[in-house]
């Protein structure tokens, strides 16, 4: 199970001290050209290490290809490739060897597996997403080509929250301030809190947003396949992710079908419009006979029936905040008996400015599987 | 895409007003008594009809089995079943034939397979979940023999919400009033609430909250099949569903995780405990070598890196309120032009009580299916 | 496991003596108009007692189309069929239920599950390929807009065999005896092999070859999936096969590469060809910049690397006498004693001509997949 | 569909001259001890430039293990694994960059992809086999345990055939010629057919036979997971492979039911048989009851109904020769113009000797999967 998609398809392996980490990428298309320095870029915007608000764990992590491109363009044949770790203070772990950490892995893996690799949280890690940002950034290399566009941003963090939804947010800013949160202010909100947080051996959950822009109309599948299930299921899978909402979320569950219900009007209007309490937000969309339209809102998140209708979709991940604390805990070890634990690793205070690229990968890879699958519909 | 699970596999078919709906359950285990008045009983509870806060369309929703036992026991092949479609005012949808219903599947249907069923939405109608029941059902014969348990139920519908949650709250409750809230003031509250929306033509949204108990450690997979990322998928691909959450979900991202993790304590204790703060409130449970261990809480919801650890996993899922109006609303027809609808279906005001049925079959195959899969994980 | 495919997929359920064979075929294209009489011919070519070579048993085996069509044209929607099973004479099984039949699958399916239907072979009777029968049929339905077909006769019965090969027989013969094979003085001496066998109580095994014509360069795919081994997979997974082979099959190994390369040629010619040994021998086809070539010989058999190169796909497939006798066995009961059996059911001397309808549409069924996936090479 | 196997899945990447050909074993049960050295000695048997049999191309191809394994254990988390790819001779290829040469993959990959990795066939190329034959011997490991084995051999190389079965061989044989054949007779015609062959500038196919002892009833699953289609498929995803056969295969078509069923026979003997034709050749297994019994005959391969009847598994493998010759050969370039290539790769005259380890390579994989799916046939 540790193969992602259907069509497009990520197997990953590794763990946090094992020799590398790496992956299998198959069924990309092939003629793509695979730019390594933009994978590498996004690789380095989860980089442990770069930021004060970060874990001070340096690793370089540079990915290698190993397969599947010719003169750097994709052959449509498998592409491997690994990440080395380094940087391993594996000793660091030494006194967990037997001890559960609380609210980690480390119970459940030795009950299911009868053996676990102890260091650094082993395949539970975090260093597991290290393949999929690699898997995200070929994805995304393809969805540039379609005009797709996948971008997440830290929403919250403990309750300093940026109110602004996408819409009303330049995200071109995300990347200018070390938590990756589009409205600046907010952003030195969040970043003291994480301090603070950091300076009592403490740590903090969040949120993060992300909104897919450029998709066509079709992409999903009617029933389990539902676009919006996939991309759950996508965001669920990544570590320490409690929630996944989109559209109106569970703040929609209050309102009537009356005030949620997305229409579309003909555009340019055939007449002067009745109903004036909507303005259509979108651009003009077309039918196939060529007769435009407009939708007056987006309550439904871009998706109806498990299917993309052509606007954006925005959703909205929830983070806890990491188990691992800078603080001594009380546990039991392998044997049952009460152990307390003093951490030595070096870890995030917060997931979650680290997290916006794995989101972001995770999205990508959902979509363009989507949009292979979507290539079948008709003979 | 219509198939769900890997290992326990339930492939649908069916439309609302096809011949009938229908489906298999592919890998049930051999040996396994098919109680069909256990599955009867599960589609009774999610039949149109069933109360006044329902559609008025009554169907029989009789469920036909078709292969796969033998003498009542399950021999190991697949489960074939039908529940033919009765009472279809298909004349109903005549006018239907060329416009686009807002907030429906109509639009994306239409563009993505360049021809729909537009008699009660087809494919994209709740009478697919017919399906998900049947196979729900018998996931709960097989977990029953394992004191593994499946409970849903409507925690809130628009802003009226049972604030208790589950470990507060008598599930026995669930099933006697129309709502399926176990907290029958609570529930009249809400029946109150759906019948005056109804009574206004429009459609209310709400959650349902479910819990699983008595798993044993071990379940889920650690990349992308975590139990919760399954379980999450599961509920998303239920129509109208727009959120998941598990344990302290979107609230939790608030807390620190000195308030969040969760830690065993050797039991009987070992001396007299230093942290008082926190009571252990699960019951005692053992290691490999036979020493007694409890949780001292359960923010992690059951599932610690993907993989259960023997707490209940609780979750919530939000749906919006229901597309269908019964009242005129304006969109587009298939040329593009400005319309009026007029809708003369039956409807649902409000989909939760009958969805209670479905959230917990979906999560019933999910849990049988790690259960299978996690059989594989020693030779 | 009772899936078959990737992207067009067969998911089948029945036993023999159930209430109805049946199946889903999900991942059908849309638009595709769904022949009914088509569909039920092909069923009529493997229905028992069409001819005096086959079981007496009579049933009609009507095929109902359940879901996933409009107005008769296939929406993309799962397609749900059943077949009733009819004319089941049960109780002439009452005195096996506590026997293992020699070389059939009583045996390995009572140690595998512990219970097995045991009337008419239950899940290992060949009435389960009705359903395979039906998935072929409508993938044949989709080829045929793509001027692809695909073509199976009987071969060999016994050692009567029909030593010309496809391109020198007229295939439209087939039809037009019992047997199904295209040369009717050889079909006439296999007649005759049959009914002799079936006068002596006995049976016999056969070849049974089939072409696929038709192919567009590029199906199949690179290394486990490539097309011949899916081939090989669905035939092999037709009840008593035992063997396949394709292009220069088993017979080529004694060959030298020099004698079996296929090669290219311009055409028309650019000069007169120095190397007149090998006439080519197929129709012109086109480079992508319009240029034209033949290939000189189809020793591969229509694919090269596990990719069609746009020739004939020919192959064979080796069926094993049945192992239902008209005269009685020993074997030993479920407790492990020494037994007679005496059967009394009604079966077929020879499977073969039953079969070729059923090779046939597993060819069909893995080209359309193929073709399928295919798409899905570029962007 | 670079992914094998259901429960125990090998995903693998990378062409001959690329950086390194590598995969990635998922599902693999932990607890299992992986001896670097067996798998490394797996690797060496399929090495090119072992024997003067085989193409002079030397290359060390040493096995990294990247991930899954804690102090030699498995740990039930995927193992990564990469074999560089070293002493290429890519300027060998240039010519070759725009041609197609005969019966090679190159022509193929062209239109499929519309790119391709000329050298050395890249994706094309048998270095391919490499990761399988990787993934073969972790799945040896396992199968040890449970005392299942599985061993291939060259039963024939052009008309040279090993007549006896292995029945009649002492295949501890195998391994002490450079041909691999366990008669060391026909093992010296078979090395001087091929140094003959490979003096002419030719090639040549042959037969590799495969038997699998030691397997318990019940593996593989009715409809189209049967072992034989799952252990065909295998075979036929091989490189120059054409046919698969199991049990009597073809030639068993001449015979008679009569002579072809398998009967089982109480034992010790309940009473004198009446029956002295066939004496039982099997040694005594045992009904869950305790009764014994032996198997009369073995016609069937050890596979009814699909499903493991806990007989050897006999089978057998048609390689055509090898599509590279070391003569100049006419063809088309990309253009389709005609050409004259003259390779000067470094090539084998015939496959089958280094072939051996990847036929059981594949082999143990099928069974392993067989034995983790089977795992669920109950609860």
């Amino acid at each position: 199970m540790n193969t992602f998609g259907t069509l497009f398809r990520l197997t990953t392996f590794g763990e946090s001290h094992g020799a590398a980490i790496g992956g299998v990428v198959d069924g990309c298309p092939a003629g793509i050209e695979l730019n390594i320095d933009f994978i590498q870029n996004e690789l380095d915007r989860r980089r442990p290490g770069q930021s004060r608000l970060t874990t001070a764990r340096k690793e370089g992590d540079r990915v290698e290809i190993l397969s599947g491109v010719m003169d750097n363009i994709t052959t449509g044949q498998p592409i491997g490739f690994i990440v080395r770790n380094e940087n391993q203070h594996s000793g660091d772990y030494d006194d967990l060897r037997d001890v559960f950490r609380p609210s980690h892995a480390d119970f459940t893996y030795y009950i299911k597996y009868g053996i676990r690799d102890h260091r650094g949280g082993g395949r539970s890690s975090a260093r597991e997403t290290i393949s999929r940002v690699v898997g995200g950034a070929i994805a995304k290399l393809c969805l540039r080509q379609l005009g797709i566009d996948v971008k997440a941003w830290t929403q919250q963090v403990g309750d300093i929250a940026c109110e602004r939804d996408w819409t009303r947010l330049d995200l071109s800013l995300t990347e200018q301030n070390d938590v990756r949160c589009p409205d600046p202010a907010v952003a030195q909100q969040m970043a003291d809190l994480i301090l603070k947080v950091k300076g009592e051996g403490d740590t903090i959950g969040g949120i993060i947003a992300g909104v897919i822009t450029g998709c066509p109309v079709g992409l999903g599948e009617p029933a389990f396949g539902k676009l919006h299930a996939q991309l759950g299921a996508a965001m669920l899978s990544i570590n320490a992710v409690k929630g996944f909402e989109y559209g109106e979320g569970f703040a929609g569950v209050t309102q009537r079908g009356s005030q949620q219900n997305d229409r579309q009007t003909p555009w340019p209007p055939e007449e002067l419009p009745a109903d004036n309490t909507e303005e259509p937000h979108a651009p003009t969309s077309y039918l196939p006979n060529g007769k435009g339209y407009r939708w007056k809102s987006n309550h439904s998140g871009g998706i109806q029936g498990g299917i993309s209708n052509g606007q954006p979709i925005p959703f909205r991940v929830a983070f806890k905040p990491v188990a691992t604390l800078l603080r001594p805990q009380e546990t039991i070890d392998l044997q049952g008996h009460a152990v307390t634990i003093h951490p030595r690793g070096r870890h995030d205070p917060c997931v979650l400015p680290r997290a916006v690229p794995i989101v972001e990968a995770m999205a990508a890879m959902v979509v363009l599987d989507a949009i292979l699958i979507n290539k079948t519909t008709h003979l």
